[in-house]
C-alpha cells in the first residue's frame, strides 16, 4: 500500500515537471534576461532622448539622419524572413504545421533577446553598458538566423525545451565566434555566409549527429508533406527569396555598399532559381520537378552571395555565384542528404546541408577570392568602406582573403565542436524528447482538437 | 388567391430587400464619400504638386525631405498588419474564413475613407478643407485598426451591412473620442493603447453584449478551428507581431522617437511571446500549448506598449510590461472568457478582452505612470518632441500622467456608452442578421460551390 | 525486331528530350543571359564604389542621398507583388497551386534577367554597356508583371518551357512597345496602365486564342476553386491590393511626386473595393459574394490609376476612376468572360481581360483626360517633374493628352499581333504542351506523392 502511494508520488512529481518543464525554463530565462537588461542594457545615442538631441546640436544634424531611416527597412525585411521565412519554410511537414511555425517564433523570440546580451558582452560594451539600437536590433535577427537554421536540422525530433537550450548556447557560441572573425581576423561577412549560414547548418548538423535515433522510420509516415502543407512552406520560400537583398545588405556600410549588395543578392538569387529548376527535373527519372528543391535550393543563391555580396563581386559574378549554388544543392538533396543519414548518420530534416552548409562554404571561398582581388583600381575610395583595413594599408588584399579563408576554418571548428557539446547537453533527460513514433507530430505539444485530429 | 398573390409581393419584395441591401450600403455609403470628398479634400502641401515646390523654394528644401520617405514604409507595415494581420488572424474559424479576411478587407476599405473625413473634420480643417497626406492615411489606418478589434468581438454573428454601420458609427466616436484625448486633453497615445486598443474593444464587447444570442450554442460546432485554419491564422499573428513596431512609431516625432519606439515595442513584444508560451502550458490540465493563446496573447505584448512606446521607458521597462500582457492575456482566455459569456453575456469570438481589453487598459496606465516620471533630467532637450506641454512649461509631469490617466477614463466610458447605442443600431431589422443556427457560415453569404462544401 | 528497337530508339529519344526540355532551356537561356551580362551589364554610378566615391566628392553628396533609400522600400514592395502578389493570386485552382506559384517563380526569376538586358539595350546604353542600379531593378519587375498578367490568361494550359519562351518573346516585345511610348512619344505611363497592363492582358488574350482548346471541357471539374485554395488566392490579392501605391509610384519622380501618386492609388482602391462588394452581390441571382470577383475585380482600381496617378487628379477624382473600374470588372467576369470563350474562343483562365484589360485601357483613357487638362496654374513648378515637355513648351497639353491616346493604341497594336506571332510559335511541338484531359493539374510537371492524391 505505501509503496503503491509511493509509486504515485514519484510519477505525479515526474509528470508535474514534464509538464511544467516548458514553463519553467521560459520563465527563468526571460525573467534571467529581464534582470540582465536592467543592469546592461541601455539606448544608445540614436534612441535616447537626451543623446540625440545633444548629438543632433554639436554635430549639427537634422532628425532624418537618425540611423533609423537608414537601417530600419531593411530591418523589417530581415524580421520577415525570421519569422515567416523561417518559420513558414519548416510547416511542409503534413502533421507539424503548429510545432514548425510556432517553436520557430518562441525559440527566435527568445534568440534575439539572448543575441542581444552576448554580441553586446563582445563587441558594443561602453563603461560597462550595452548600446542598443537598430543595428543591434538587426544583428540580432541574424544571430537568430543561425539558430533556425540548426533548428531545420532537428526539426519534428526535439521537444520545445531542448530547442530552447540549443538556442542559448548556439546563440553564445555564434557570438564568440563572429567575434573571432569580425574583430580578431578583421574577416568581412556582412550577409554572413560563414557567421550565419556555415555555422548554424554545421552546428545543426552534429546536433542532429549526436541526437541520432536509428529507430526513426517508426515516424516516417509523417515525415513528408501534403499538398497544402507544400503551398504553406512556399510562403516561407518566397518572402526569403524576395528578401535576401535586404538582408545581406542590413548592416553593410551606407550609400554604395547597401545598394550594390542587395542588387549582387538579386541576381544571384534569380540565376540560383534557373538552375534549381533545370537540376530538379534533370536529376527525376521523369523530368518532373520536385517541390523540395524549389522550396530550398533556389535559395542557395542568397546564401552563397553572402559574403562577397558587398564586394565588386559585378553583377555577371553574382549570376554565376548563384548558378552554381543552385545546382551543388539540388545535387546535395538529391545525393549526399541520403548518404549522410545512412553512412553519417546525421538525419537532416530539411536539408539545410544543402541550402546553407554547402552554399555558405561556397560563398565563404567566393569572399575569399574577391576579396583577395581588391584593389583601388576596382574600389576607388570606397575600399575604405568594404576593406578598411586594406585601405589604411594594414594588409595586403592576399592577406585579407587569406584570413577570410582562415575564418571559414574557424567557424567550422567551432560549429563542429560546438554542435557535438551542445548535442550532448540536448540529451539530458530533464530536457525530453519525443520518442522515435511520435517524432513529426504537433499532437504531443499543441491541443489538437477531436475534429482536427480526423481531418 | 389575392392573399397568396399578395404574400409573395410582400415575400419578393423582402427577399429583394435583403438580397440588395449590401450593394444599396456599398453604393450609397461610397458615393456620398466621394461627394464629400469632391467639397472637402485637398491635397496637402507635401502631395500637391504647386504647394509642395513653392515649398521647396521657400524653405529651400530637398525633395528628399518630403514625408513621403520617412513616413510611408511604416504606413507599407501598418497597412499589412490591418489586411493580412487583422484579416488572417480572424480566419481560425474553420468554416468563416471567406467572411474573415473579405469582410475585414470591406469594412477596412470603407473605414479608411470615412475615417480619412471624420479625423479632419476634428483635427485637419484648414480654411474649410481637409488637406490628406500620407500621415493622414496611417491616421485613417489607424482608425481602422479599432474597427476591426471590435469586428473581433461579434465575427461570424453579423451581417456585412451589420459590418459597415458599425464601422461608420464606430468611426465617428473614435475621432471624438480622440479629439477629446490628443487636442483637449494633451494626452499622448502614439501607438493607440487607449485610443485604438481600450475603445474598439469596450465598443466591441458592448455591441456583442446587446446582440447576445441565447442560442448560439446551434452553431457551436463551427465556432472553433481546423488544423489548416489555424496555419492561415499563424499569418495574421506574425504580420501582427513583426509590424507592431512600425504601428507604434508610425506617427511619433522624427529621430531618436521614432527609433526608441520601434525598439521598446520590439522587446516588450519578445518577451510577451516567452510569458504567454509559459502560461499556455501551465494552465493547461496536460502541459499542451494552445494555438489560441500564442495566436493572440503573444502579441499583447503591441498593444501594452502603445502608450508608452515612445517615451523612455527603458528597454527594460518594455520588457516587463510585455511579460505582463502576456500573462495577463492568457489568463483571460483561460478563465475570464468563460465568465464574460455565461454571467455577463458577451459572446467574444475572438477574445478581443483579452488581446486589446485588457492589455490596452494596461498600456494605458503604464503610460500615465511614465509620463508622470518624465523630466529634463531623462529626455533633455528631447521632452520638446514627446511631450510638449511639459517643455513649454504649461504642465508639470504629474499633471500630464493624470490626464493620461482621465483620458483612459474618457475613453472606457465613450466605448462602452457608444458599443450599447450602436448595438441597438444593428438590431434594426434593416441590417440584417444570421440566425443562431448559421453562424460562422461562409455559406449564407459566398458562393460556395458543391465540391467546397464537401470538402 | 530492328523494327522494335528502332521503335524503342525513338521513343526513347522523344521520351528522352521531353523529359530534357525544360533544364535545357533553362541552363542555355541563363547561360546566354550570364554571357551577355558579362559582356554588356555592369554597375551604375550609384553602385559602383568608385564612381559614387567620384560622384559624391564632385557634387558634394552624402551616402544618405543615394537613390537605394528612396527607391528601394518601393523596389521590395513591388517585388512582393510579383512574388507573392501574382504567384498567390493564381493559386485558387484546387489542383495547380505548385504550379500557379512555382511557375509564376521561374518565369520571374527568368524574365527579370531578361528585362534587365532588353530595356537596358533600349533606355541605358552607355558607350555600349548597360548601366544598373535599384531603378532597372523596379523596371524589370515592371516588365515582369507584364508577362505574369499574360500567364495568367493561360494559366493551367501551358508547359513550363511555353512559358519561358512566352516570357522571352514578351519581354522583348515589351521592351519595345515601353519605348517608343516613353522614349518616341514622350508618353506619361509612371504605374504602367498602357506598358503593363493593357500591354500584358491582351498580349497574353491572344497567346490564349491562338492556343484554343476546344475540348478543354474534359478538364472543366479541375478549374475551379476549393475553400482553402481560395484562402491562398486571398493572400495574393491582399499582398497586390496593399503595395499597388508603392507600385504606381516606384519610379515617379522624388517629392510631391511619389506622395501624390501612392495616396492616388490608395483612394482608387478603397473606392474600387467597395463597389466590387455591392457589383458581385448585385449580379448574383441570391445577393450572394463571388470570390473571384473578390480577389480580382477589387484591384481593379489600382490598374486604372496606373497612368493618371501621378498626375493632379486629386482624391476624388482617383475615387471615382476606382469606383468604375471595380464596376467595370465585374461586368466583365460576369458576362463577358463566357462570350469571349463562346464567340471568341478566348479561354482567359484568371480573366485578365476583366482585371488588366478592361481597367488598363480605362487607365490610359483617364490619362489621356488628365494630361490634356494639365497647366502651370495646377502644377506649378512641379509640371516639370510630371510633364516635361510640356513645361519646356515643346508640347501643348493637348498634345500631351493626344499622344497618351495614340501611346494606347500602340500598345494594344503591337499587344495583339505580337500575342498572335508568339501564340504560334508556342504551339510548336517542342514547347510540348499538355493534352486537355490532363489540364489544370500539378501532377504532370510535380512529383505528388501518393498521399497528396488521395487527399
Amino acid at each position: 500500500m505505501q509503496d503503491e502511494l509511493w509509486c504515485l508520488s514519484v510519477s505525479f512529481f515526474f509528470s508535474t515537471l514534464s509538464n511544467t518543464s516548458l514553463p519553467l525554463t521560459c520563465f527563468i530565462l526571460e525573467i534571467i534576461i529581464i534582470i540582465l537588461f536592467g543592469v546592461l542594457v541601455q539606448y544608445d545615442k540614436e534612441t535616447d532622448a537626451k543623446k540625440w538631441h545633444l548629438e543632433k546640436k554639436s554635430e549639427n544634424k537634422s532628425d532624418y539622419e537618425n540611423d533609423f531611416y537608414y537601417r530600419y527597412p531593411s530591418f523589417q525585411d530581415v524580421h520577415v524572413m525570421i519569422f515567416i521565412g523561417f518559420g513558414f519554410l519548416m510547416t511542409f511537414l503534413q502533421r507539424y504545421g503548429f510545432g514548425s511555425v510556432a517553436f520557430n517564433f518562441l525559440i527566435s523570440a527568445f534568440a534575439l533577446q539572448w543575441a542581444t546580451l552576448m554580441q553586446g558582452f563582445l563587441h558594443g560594451l561602453h563603461d560597462g553598458k550595452i548600446d542598443i539600437g537598430v543595428e543591434s536590433m538587426i544583428n540580432a535577427d541574424f544571430c537568430t538566423g543561425s539558430v533556425l537554421i540548426s533548428f531545420g536540422a532537428v526539426l519534428g525530433k526535439t521537444s520545445p525545451v531542448q530547442l530552447l537550450f540549443m538556442a542559448l548556447f548556439e546563440v553564445t557560441l555564434f557570438a564568440v565566434n563572429e567575434f573571432i572573425l569580425l574583430s580578431v581576423l578583421d574577416a568581412k561577412d556582412a550577409g554572413g555566409s560563414m557567421t550565419i549560414h556555415t555555422f548554424g547548418a554545421y552546428f545543426g548538423l552534429m546536433v542532429a549527429r549526436v541526437l541520432y535515433r536509428p529507430n526513426l522510420d517508426k515516424s516516417k509516415q509523417r515525415n513528408c508533406s501534403v499538398y497544402h502543407s507544400d503551398m504553406f512552406a512556399m510562403i516561407g520560400t518566397l518572402y526569403l527569396w524576395m528578401f535576401w537583398p535586404s538582408f545581406n545588405s542590413a548592416i553593410t556600410a551606407h550609400g554604395d555598399d547597401q545598394h550594390r549588395t542587395a542588387m549582387n543578392t538579386y541576381y544571384s538569387l534569380a540565376a540560383c532559381t534557373l538552375s534549381t529548376f533545370a537540376m530538379s527535373s534533370l536529376t527525376a527519372h521523369d523530368g518532373k520537378l520536385d517541390m523540395v528543391h524549389i522550396q530550398n535550393a533556389a535559395l542557395a543563391g542568397g546564401v552563397a552571395a553572402g559574403t562577397a555580396g558587398e564586394m565588386m563581386l559585378t553583377p555577371v559574378g553574382s549570376m554565376i555565384v548563384g548558378f552554381l549554388a543552385g545546382i551543388i544543392s539540388v545535387l546535395g538533396f538529391k545525393y549526399l542528404t541520403p548518404i549522410l543519414e545512412e553512412k553519417l548518420k546525421i538525419q537532416d530534416t530539411c536539408g539545410v546541408h544543402n541550402l546553407h552548409g554547402m552554399p555558405g562554404v561556397l560563398g565563404a571561398i567566393v569572399g575569399a577570392v574577391t576579396a583577395s582581388l581588391a584593389s583601388r583600381e576596382v574600389y576607388g575610395d570606397g575600399l575604405e568602406d568594404v576593406f578598411p583595413e586594406i585601405a589604411k594599408g594594414h594588409l595586403s588584399a592576399s592577406t585579407q582573403g587569406f584570413r577570410q579563408a582562415i575564418s571559414l576554418g574557424v567557424t567550422l571548428g567551432i560549429a563542429l565542436l560546438g554542435g557535438i557539446v551542445v548535442g550532448f547537453i540536448l540529451k539530458l533527460p530533464v530536457c525530453g524528447a519525443p520518442s522515435d513514433a511520435i517524432c513529426f507530430e504537433d499532437n504531443i505539444y499543441w491541443e489538437v482538437s477531436l475534429m482536427q485530429k480526423r481531418q
